[in-house]
Order: structure tokens, then C-alpha cells, then sequence
């Protein structure tokens, strides 16, 4: 559709009623260029966290439909005042919440995948000239409960109505400038990328970047969808993340460093028994939806030495599980670790990356724990204190 | 139905996750005597205001869907932690919003008005002893956009259930212990009434009283609903509000005194231009949904002396109107009044109630700017200095 595009505010971007009519102020002037957006926000930042901290004084833990009805109220917020601000410059839009709009998911709470979005409402307000502003975040079930799909689920709901409506472009306004060769908090030197592909940016976000949300960048790669990221408050451009990188490249080998706090790192300290025992631990972790990441093992059979890392907020569901296995007594857990990645779809045609990768780490002195590889990425673990010379070390040596 | 029950509780009974801890106990320990209730909730004191505030940052005096989408959020909260607090305590229940419970009003935004409320859901959550949770204040149109029902609207979305689904009894939880003689603030030996009649519960809100509001006791009175506003923290019985107040009567003349502070007085300064002009202000006023209550007109004719009172927050809507008919000039704005009112079915058979309550505003030494008289109340607006000790003389008066 021609002139179409969605556009996704996050959080930081409406944290505040003055940010509010900024924004306003911005898809006003976009409207005047010609543009037609459709518009995605997230919730107020730290609203949502406020919600999970009155939730967590009630029932802490608790997960189910409440709760989700709950959290959704923060994207109701945003959207109503939006949908103000931009009315007062008389800019004729309609706020819609999910069940409005038609976004219709799986009864997973919290966790809920977009099953079908019904387009027609969308597209009779554009026929009229009626800008839609949709709560992201948010679905209902075929029985018209409320459902949310995950931090980060903002994204996800702008791809899925940018891939239902067939809008090729998506916008995501966040606030940093783009998607960095490495977070500059960490590596000063880092440089705004101008483009990367749709797998590179899939491992940077698996791998510890915030900026997209994974599910939202699978999405996009499979329905084609060009995202652009870039700052809500600068009319600069940020980083594009297409199909074709190749098209844009600058052959470089390795395009990013990423990084992730939180992590943390179960060992097993006594032989352990074998593939049933890994292969049932393993089962029940993943029923208990714990995210195990890099899992190293030394020797097949016994005896077999076992690692794996995990999300650190899955530490509790993970001693319990070792617990009804009992095998809880059986363990150390070494918190104070850092995920440490390179990523590059040029990596998979050239040799010698790991030797460089594990060089760096040799001369940073960083503590190793565990590590893993893919055709275009290298992940270890390593002590936290290490990580920030590491970072930069890396950063130099692949020339970012 | 046999021991079903609606229970609405107002914003200070959930005002904290504390608080609302506390009401999913008393709930649970209703239910564990064999009530069955269905629960009715305001938004948690204070966070309704919190919104107006954010939306008046944005957009102030705006009206229109975006507002009434943001308010309603406040009782999605409420219903939402509750929910948990209940689930927590293994009471089987379910949140619904408006559009999920049914409850479909005009599309008048911010002063709705209840239209159908489809009883299906409602009626097959019982079914299954799931006891259903219903967000107040909100509703939605035909549309299925989102609407609210004013102020103290939790209470007309009880009184609506109640009657939707015949259930006869509708237990109003509040912060007072029921309805007094007068307001315990301003009169210490103000008692609390056992029972009142419909009619005089409406003059009573009407008048200023705060406990319920105007239009769910109508409603209340018209299907026969008894009203039972109680302390939400205590367990003692509050007043009842039932058809028949005559079997409990204690044959009381008069039953209450009321008083509000939120009116004001506009004058006419000059000569006024009869008959014809009144209507025109009065109708105009009514245009900009202006509530003016006591009018009064010395002499018909040329030359008239008119006065009336308007609920404070009008002033700016009725001053925009004198401008346009060009009698922004002409007027003066009395501020600083008060309006105190005594009630009570027995006053129509009794003849002396209003010298009596004259001789005490004469006493007082009040400063009397408007009168008006009905069968079963007599209100004056009179300065705000002499509140207080006139309310004491009249409930002295009357033996209250």
C-alpha cells in the first residue's frame, strides 16, 4: 500500500505526557509529508513495571488471565493519551485495543502468539482518513480474553499488522540511534550500523540486544518486512534491518559485538549419570519453560562432566526442578558471569574467526565457562569483570 | 436466585494491594457462609485521578472515546489484582471488562448510559461456581468502543447487575458506616440511619451526600433493588435502602441534613428582560450540559431579579454561554457558599417544618441567597462561614 507504514513507538519514546506531544508533534509533520501511518505503541516506561510490582505484592508469581489484563492497561494508557494529543492537533485517529483491532492469539498467558489479526476495521479507518493507533503487547483468545505477548511484544504486534496489512515498511522508535556495532556503554568506540540482515539481527537480539525483540525480527524476515530503527526524538536515520544486506555491505566479516548480564552458569560437580539423566532434565526444564542456552558437556558416558547457562530470573523454577529430581545438592551455581558474542553472516565463509575470537579472550585474561558456536556467531561465557575489556578488545580486532 | 448477592466496593475499600487483600478474606469468608456473590469494583482511590491529571497534561477538557479509554483502565486494574488476591485464596473467579461481561451503554462518552447487559456469561460463570469479577464505571457501545458512566458510576454498574440478573440484594462497601443524619465532619452527633426510603436516599445524593450516587439509587428504586451501603473494613450493618422505609420508620419528621459545598451563585446585576430571556439562558445552559439547580426570580416581568446556582465545575461552561447571549457583564459570581438542606418523607404531612427551619437560619444568622422547597426536603444556599454552626442547630432542630 502506497505511503503506508507502520509505526512503532516503545516505552521510553511516551514515558511522559511531554514525550507524549512530541511524538504528536512528529506523526503530525510525517501526515504533512504525505506519510499514513498506522501506529504501535508500547506502555509508558516503568508503568508496566509498576503493574508487576502491585501484582507481585498480591499474588507473587501468579500467571493467568488477571494478570495479563492487568499489564495491558499500561498500553491502554499510552494509546488514549496519543490518541489525544494527536486529536488536539486535529489529527483524526482511533485507539484500539486488541480486542478491537481483531488481534486474536494462542491462550497462553503471558506468553501468547498472534494467531490471526481481522484487517477490515484497519482498513475502513484508512479509507476514511482515521490515522489507527493500536496497544501493542496485547491479544485476545477466540474467547475474547486478554493476553499478552511478552516483554518486547510491542514489536511484535507492529510486524504482525505490518505483515497482515501488507505495509513493507516498519518503523521502530526507541531511544538510541540505531543498532550499535556493540553497546557504547560498554565499547566507546562502538559505531551506528547503517544496515544489517535479518539472521545477523536475530542472533544480536538472542544474543543479549534489546533494541528488537527476536520473535518481532523473525517475523519480519519471513514476511519480507524492511524495519527501520531509529530514535524518537532525532530526525536522523538509523539502522535498516532488510533481506539483503549483501546490497549494502561493507564486507565485513564480523559485524557486531553483543553482550548479556543475564545469564548465570548451573555445574554439576559430581559425575553425573548419562544421556537419560541429561535428556530428562533437560525435558523438565524446558516444561517448566526454563531457557537453557549453551549447554556444554565433556566426555560421552560416564563420567560426564555438565554445564549449562541460563536466564538468571529462571534460577528459581531451575532449583526447583533439580529439586524434585534431586539432584539439587549436586550443583554450584556461578553467578558474576557475562555472555560474551561476535556476530557476522561474512563469518561462515572465512576461516580463523574462532582463533582470532579466543585469542582476544586469552590476552583479556577473562574467565572461560562455557562456549558455543553457530555459522554466524561465537558465544562464551566469561567472568563479568572481564567483560568490558573483552568487549573492546573484540571490537578492535575485528576492525568495528 | 437463592443467596446470590452483588458487592460493590468503592475506590477506598481497594485503594492499596493491602486493602485489597483484606476484601478478597472478607469475600472469601461470605462465600465460606454460602453467599454467592458477584463483585463490582471502582478503580483503587486516587488512580483515577492520577489519569485525568496525565490527560489533562495532554488535551485538558477533552472529551470523547480516547478519555473514556483511559479511565476505564483504572478498573481494569482493580478487577485484575483482585482477581489475583481471590485466585490466591482458591476462590474460583473471573474478571471481565465491560465488553467481555456485556454491558452496553449510548455513546454519549464519559456520562454513558447503561442501555442491555447480556447476562449469558455472567450466568454460565455461576453455573461452574466461578464467581464473576466486573470492572464498574465502564461499558461499551454498539461499536464496541469504551465507554464510562460519570462519576460514582461503579455503583450504577452494580445496581444494573443486580437487576439484570433479579438479584434483590446490592451491598455498597464504602469508607463511611453507612448513611448519617449529617455528615459526621460537620455535625459530631450526626447518627447513623438504620433504614431510608428511596425517595429520600435520591434528595440525599441530590443534596451533596456523597454515599451513593443519584442516578443507581433511581434505578435501584425502580426495580426494587435493596441497597445496603456498609463499612468495607467493618463487620456491622449499615443502612439499608429498601421500597418500604415506613415498617422500620421511627416516624422521624425529618430525616437527614445534607449540605454541598461544590455551588455557587450567579446574579444578575441589572434589570433582566423578562420571560423570553430566561428561557433562551436556561436553554442554552442546558446545551453545554450546564446542572443549574435553585433558580430564583423576585417579581415577573420587567423589572425581574434573577439568581441561580450551578455546580462549580460549570462556571467556565456557563460563562462562555452569558458571553455569547452578551450578559457577561451583568452578573456577579457569589462564591464562597454553601448549600444545607434538611430531608424527610414525614415533612409533607407536617406544616411548620419550614418556619422552624428559617427561625434556625435566623438564629445562625446565616446570609440566605436561594430557597427551594420540595414535599420531602427544604435546601438554601447561605455563606460557607455559617455551614457549620447551621447544620448543628438543624439537627438539634429536628432531634436527629
Amino acid at each position: 500500500m502506497k505511503n503506508f507504514i507502520v509505526k512503532k513507538f516503545g516505552g521510553t519514546s511516551v514515558a511522559s505526557t511531554e514525550k507524549i506531544k512530541i511524538i504528536a508533534k512528529r506523526i503530525a509533520e510525517d501526515i504533512k509529508r504525505g506519510e499514513r501511518p498506522l501506529i504501535v505503541l508500547s506502555a509508558m516506561s516503568g508503568y508496566t513495571d509498576s503493574l508487576i510490582q502491585m501484582a507481585d505484592r498480591v499474588f507473587p508469581d501468579y500467571q493467568g488471565e488477571a494478570y495479563d489484563m492487568l499489564l495491558s492497561s499500561g498500553e491502554q494508557v499510552s494509546i488514549s493519551l496519543l490518541s489525544m494529543a494527536l486529536k488536539k492537533r486535529n489529527i483524526p485517529n482511533k485507539p484500539l485495543l486488541a480486542h478491537q483491532a481483531g488481534i486474536q492469539t494462542s491462550s497462553f498467558f503471558s506468553k501468547a502468539c498472534i494467531e490471526s489479526i481481522r484487517t477490515e476495521k484497519i482498513k475502513s479507518l484508512f479509507k476514511k482518513n482515521i490515522f489507527p493507533l493500536i496497544a501493542g503487547f496485547q491479544g485476545v483468545t477466540k474467547q475474547n480474553e486478554i493476553t499478552t505477548l511478552g516483554r518486547g511484544g510491542s514489536d511484535l504486534t507492529a510486524v504482525a499488522l505490518s505483515s497482515a496489512l501488507k505495509i513493507k515498511t516498519c518503523e521502530i522508535y526507541t531511544d538510541v540511534r540505531g543498532v550499535f556495532t556493540a553497546d557504547p556503554q560498554l565499547v566507546p568506540k562502538a559505531r551506528k550500523q547503517k544496515h544489517l540482515s535479518f539472521s545477523e539481527m536475530m542472533e544480536m537480539s538472542y544474543l543479549g540486544s534489546k533494541v528488537l525483540q527476536i520473535r518481532s525480527v523473525e517475523m519480519a524476515s519471513k514476511h519480507g518486512i524492511n524495519l527501520h530503527v531509529r530514535h524518537a526524538f532525532k530526525k536522523e536515520e538509523g539502522t535498516w534491518i532488510t533481506k539483503k544486506k549483501e546490497n549494502f555491505m561493507e564486507g565485513s566479516l564480523v559485524s557486531a559485538v553483543a553482550h548479556d548480564l543475564n545469564t548465570l552458569v548451573i555445574k554439576f560437580n559430581k559425575t553425573a549419570e548419562g544421556v537419560g539423566f541429561i535428556s530428562e532434565l533437560f525435558t523438565k526444564l524446558g516444561k517448566e519453560s526454563v531457557f537453557v542456552d549453551i549447554i556444554s558437556q565433556s566426555g560421552i558416558g560416564v563420567p560426564a562432566r555438565l554445564a549449562f547457562s541460563i536466564t538468571k530470573t529462571d534460577l528459581k523454577k531451575s532449583l526447583s526442578v533439580l529439586k524434585k529430581l534431586k539432584l539439587d545438592k549436586n550443583i554450584s551455581i556461578i553467578d558474576g558471569v557475562a555472555k560474551i558474542s561476535i556476530i557476522g553472516v561474512g563469518m561462515a565463509s572465512y576461516s580463523g574467526v574462532a582463533g582470532r575470537f579466543f585469542s582476544v579472550i586469552k590476552k583479556t585474561k577473562a574467565r572461560l565457562y562455557l562456549v558455543t558456536t553457530s555459522e554466524i556467531k561465537i558465544s562464551a561465557i566469561i567472568d563479568k569483570t572481564s567483560l568490558k575489556k573483552t568487549a573492546r578488545a573484540l571490537h578492535k580486532e575485528f576492525d568495528l
